[in-house]
């Protein structure tokens, strides 16, 4: 069965999207721990981060900084830090979250609440500052 | 002045060292979240994470998931999680964190307390197995 993730890259369930390129996706959490919590994901599903091959964690961690300076740009958190813990879902992803204090408290977990035109808006406004 | 990690690399203080090669460093945290917490740096010092280069951050995730396998191979968690937050070193830097249990709480600050020869021997476990 395919992973919700594989759903939402085709899709098959909607998603606030980021961004794409050939085989990589990302999109807005949707239990978001910050504004802008954005998730990037392999295209190709694989459960656990650290067994894609190297070649791939390489290329998904570029992708993810792409997603990452596109959140600095756009919404100017102090800084996008990482998370990828994956006990949830088991399609390997990375946890964007922009940190807009120093006190943040810094763990998932649904922390803000966004309404789904806040969700678009802010989708919209990263979106047009990713450089691929 | 050279960041607290860039002392780590040169020896001027002391750390349970994990791994090393030409460009990267690893050891474990003084104040970890689990046992066997540990730390990937770059040599060249920056502060933020998404300021290194597209290829270093490349490099650096690819060496991390090195010692995460090591983590994996050695004390047996469920799986390593990742944190990258960056708020409090400014050397940039991967937190390679074991999962336990599925009900771990998955947050930066010390969690356990593990003894000087504690900590040697969970470096020594882990050093053992990694494969650079």
């Amino acid at each position: 069965m395919s992973s919700i993730f594989t759903k939402i890259i085709s899709g098959e369930i909607p998603s606030y999207k980021i961004a794409e390129d050939e085989k990589h996706y990302a999109f807005l959490d949707i239990n978001p721990a910050a504004k802008g919590h954005t998730l990037c994901i392999p295209k190709r599903e694989v459960d656990y981060f650290f067994d894609l091959k190297p070649n791939e964690i390489g290329e998904l961690t570029k992708f993810s900084q792409k997603v990452a300076r596109a959140i600095d740009r756009s919404l100017k958190p102090i800084r996008t830090g990482v998370i990828v813990e994956g006990m949830e879902v088991p399609h390997a992803h990375i946890h964007l979250i922009p940190i807009y204090k120093e006190t943040q408290a810094f763990s998932l977990g649904k922390k803000v609440e966004v309404t789904e035109d806040g969700m678009r808006k802010l989708a919209q406004q990263i979106r047009q500052k990713v450089e691929l």
